[in-house]
C-alpha cells in the first residue's frame, strides 16, 4: 500500500455507493440463498471499506524505548468490514474482530454452506477487489482469483459492484484458513489488510472457550500481528485457568515467521510436541491446549528481526 | 549462471565428444551392470548437455501486463537430458520432461537398483559436473558430492569423462526426491538448471494418472517453476475429473516457497488437511488427490513477491 | 554482537565476580534446592562468560579457496559455560560441548525437575543476560523473558548476579529443545552465541550412544555450525556402523534452514522419509537412525547460499 495514498471521494460518496449496493443487492441475494446446496446456510455480508489504519497506536516501541510519531505510523488503506443483512449497515465488531485490521472471522461447521457477500466500498483507492477463501469446497466462479482470459466477475469485483461466494465446509475443510483479495490489485490490497479468517469446527467438536487469532503480516515496514506492531498495541490475549483455548495463527505477504508461546507446548496431527513452528505465506494452523499456567506470557515470532520490529505481544492467564 | 557466457566448442566439438564417450562407456557399463545386487534394475543415461535456455519464451507477464525482450530472458546453461543406451543419440522427451528445465523425470519402484550412467558434455562452460541423489541409499562412491581431499571420481566428472552412479530405492525410498550437480561447480551450475527429480513407487503402490513436477527455483532474476516465468510460459498441466493426479513438488536454490493449488486440498502423511504447504531447498513431497473439480485453476507460490515474479502457473481439470 | 567490541576488565575482576558470587550463592542454592517436587532433581551451574571467538580457527574455506585473516573472523564476546556445583570453578567440557559456541548440552528425562543456577559474570559488556528455556514447564517467574511492567529477576540478571531457574521436563517435554538469553541485551547476546541446547528422554528411551549438536546460526556474516563456519572449521562427527545415532537440530537468529545428511534418511514423527528439514529461528527436532553406511559424509544446510557461506560440516562413519 504506497504511502502516498490519495484521499477517497468522501463519506457522502462513500454512502451514496452503500445505498445503492444495498438496494440492488437484497434482490440478487435471494436467488443466491434459493439455490443453496441442502444443510445448514451460514451468509455473511462483507464490504472492502477505506479506512485510516494506524500500525502504532500508542506511538512507542516500549521493549527497544523507540517513539513513532503518528505521520509514520499511518497509512489510508482498505479493509474488509461486516455489514448486517443485504449491507443495511456496518456491524457492531464481535470481539474476535476488534481492534484488528483483518475482516471478520468467518466461522462455519463441517457440512455447512457459506455465503458470503461482497461489496466493493473501495472509495479511497478506486481499485477493483475479491475475495479468495483457502480451506473450502467451490466451484471455479467462486474462486475469486484473476486469470487473464478466464477468471469471471467474481475475480474483480468494482467499486460498487457486489458478488456472492458460495463456499462448502467440507469434511477435509475442518480447521482455520486465510481469506484474501485475489484481484488484480491483491498485492497492494493484501499488504493493506484485505485479508481475513475462515475458523470451521469438525463435527462434534466443542467450540473452543477462547478464541486468539494471529495474523503475521508488515504493514509500513513494521512487522505486525492483526495489524499492530509493539507490546502495548498488538492485542492482549486473555484466559483463565480450565479454559479450553484456541490459537489461529496465519500468515500473508512475503516473510516466513515462527511462532511461538511462552510456557506452553502443543500438540501437532502427526503427534510431535513443539512451541515454535514455521508458518509461511499462506499457511494456518489452529493450536489448541487446556489451560493450566496463570501468568503474563510473551507470544511472537521467534524470527529475532520481526521480533524486533513489532511481532510480539502478551498472554495473560488469571486463575 | 553468469549472464556473461561463454560460448563453447561448437556442435562439432560436442559430437567428437559424445561419440569417443559413448565408445569408451559401452565397455565400462557392463562390468558396472554385473555387480548390480538382486532385484529389478533400472538404468538411465544422462548427459550434461549446453543450452540456450529462455525463461519467459513468449515474452510477456501476462497478470503484470510486462515485455521482456528476449536478451533480457535467456542465457546459455547446461541442463540433464536423457540419452538412449550407451549415449547413442539424445532421447526424445517424455511427456513429463517436455519444455522443462530439469532433467529426466527418473522412476522406479521400491526394490529397483537405479543405474544412472552419467556423460559430461560441458562445452559451454568446460566447468566438471557431477549427480547427487536424494532419497535413496548408495555407497560412498555414488555420493557426487565434492569434498576436498575424501571424494572420489564421481564428484568431479570432468567434460567428455562418465561415471556410473549405482542407487538402490529402499523401503525408506518411496516418494519424489531431487538430484542435482554437487560437483564443485555445483552452485553456478545449480542456477542454471542442472538439476531434475527421482518419483519413487512404494511396493504395490498404484502409478497416478497424471504426474505434474513443479520445481521451484528462479534464473536471470525470475521466479521459475520448471525454469519458466509468468502465466504463458510455465506448464498447463492437463487433468480429467476422475483422474488419480500427482504433483511433485520440488525447490532449489536458496528460497523458501508455500506451494498453493487453488480450489483443492490434500492431505498429509500426519492426516492434516492443507492447500500451502512450505518447500525450502532440497526439500520434496508428492501430493494425490482423486480429480472431482473442473475449472481453470491456479496453482503458484503465496509468497507474494515470488507469485508476481513469475511463479505461477495454470491447472485445467476437463470433465 | 558489534565488531567493535569493549574489553572487559581483565582476568583479575572476573575472578572476583566469581568469588563473591559463588559464597553468595552456596547459601541461596540451598532454599532452591529444598523447595524442588519430587521426582530426581538434576542441577546445572552455569554462567555467562567472556571470550574471544574465532569463527574460522583455521582461516579458509577448504571448498570455496578462500583464506580469511584471523581479524576478520574474531570477536569478542559472552557464552553460557558450565561450572562446577556452587560455581566453584569452570567445569571441563564434556565431548557434546567441547569446542562449541554453545552452551552445555542439559540432560534430563521426563519426570525430572531441573535447576539451572545462572550467574552472569558478562565483564565483556557489563550487559544484563537471562536464560529462557523451550519444551519444559515452569512457573512465571523462571521463564526469564523480560517485559516492560511485568517480568521479575530472572529476566534481567545483572553482572555479578546470580538466578535459579525452576524447570519440570513433563510428559510432553521429550525432545530436543533450545535455551538462550531473553533479557533486555538478547538480540546481540544470542548472535554472540548466548545460547544452548536441551536433550530429554521419554521414560524409558535409551540413550544414544553419539548424540550430535547442530546449531545453525550466523556471526560475523558467516553461517555457522555451533559456532564454526566452513569444513574443518566446523564439528566433524564420529559413528560406527551399529552404533544409535541422534542428531539434535536446532537454530536461532533471522535465517530458516534446510538440514542435510548424505546418504541417509530419517522418519519424522509422522511416518515420512525425509533427508531435507525445514528448521526456522526456535525450531528444534532430534533425529535418529541405527548407522548402517561406512563412508565420508557430508552434513550441511541446503540453503546454497547458507552452505557456501560455511554451513557445511563431515560425519565420518567406520566399520
Amino acid at each position: 500500500m504506497s504511502r502516498n495514498s490519495r484521499r477517497g471521494p468522501g463519506a457522502l460518496a462513500l454512502l451514496a455507493l452503500v445505498s445503492a449496493a444495498a438496494l440492488a443487492f437484497a434482490s440478487h441475494v435471494t436467488g443466491a440463498t434459493a439455490a443453496a446446496a441442502p444443510g445448514p446456510v451460514v451468509e455473511y455480508w462483507v464490504a472492502a471499506v477505506p479506512v485510516t489504519w494506524n500500525v502504532v497506536p500508542n506511538g512507542r516501541d516500549a521493549i527497544g524505548h523507540i517513539v513513532y510519531p503518528p505521520e509514520q505510523t499511518s497509512f489510508r488503506t482498505v479493509v474488509y468490514r461486516r455489514f448486517t443483512r443485504d449491507f443495511a449497515k456496518p456491524m457492531p465488531m464481535a470481539a474476535a474482530d476488534r481492534g484488528m485490521i483483518q475482516g471478520p472471522l468467518i466461522r462455519a461447521r463441517v457440512g455447512d454452506t457459506i455465503l458470503v457477500h461482497f461489496l466493493n466500498l473501495d472509495t479511497a483507492f478506486n481499485r477493483p477487489h475479491s475475495m479468495h477463501f483457502h480451506g473450502v469446497h467451490y466451484r471455479e466462479g467462486s474462486d475469486g482469483a484473476y486469470i487473464p482470459g478466464f477468471s469471471g466477475p467474481g475475480a474483480n469485483v468494482k467499486p460498487g459492484q457486489t458478488f456472492t461466494y458460495r463456499l462448502v465446509a467440507g469434511p477435509d475443510s475442518a480447521g482455520v484458513w486465510p481469506y484474501h483479495d485475489h484481484s488484480p490489485s491483491m498485492v497492494d490490497s493484501i499488504g493493506g489488510g484485505l485479508y481475513g479468517a475462515l475458523s470451521i469446527l469438525a463435527p462434534g467438536e466443542p467450540a473452543p472457550d477462547r478464541e486468539f487469532v494471529v495474523y503475521l503480516e508488515s504493514q509500513l515496514g513494521f512487522m505486525t500481528i492483526d495489524g499492530h506492531a509493539f507490546v502495548g498495541n498488538t492485542p492482549v490475549f486473555h484466559a483463565r485457568v480450565g479454559d479450553l483455548v484456541q490459537w489461529d495463527v496465519l500468515s500473508l505477504g512475503d516473510e516466513f515467521h515462527t511462532f511461538h508461546v511462552h510456557g506452553h507446548r502443543w500438540a501437532t496431527p502427526d503427534g510431535a510436541v513443539r512451541d515454535t513452528q514455521t508458518v509461511g505465506p499462506a499457511e494456518s494452523y489452529k493450536i489448541r491446549w487446556r489451560e493450566d499456567v496463570p501468568g503474563t506470557w510473551l507470544y511472537h515470532c521467534h524470527v529475532e528481526s520481526h521480533m524486533m520490529n513489532g511481532m510480539i505481544g502478551i498472554y495473560r492467564v488469571s486463575r
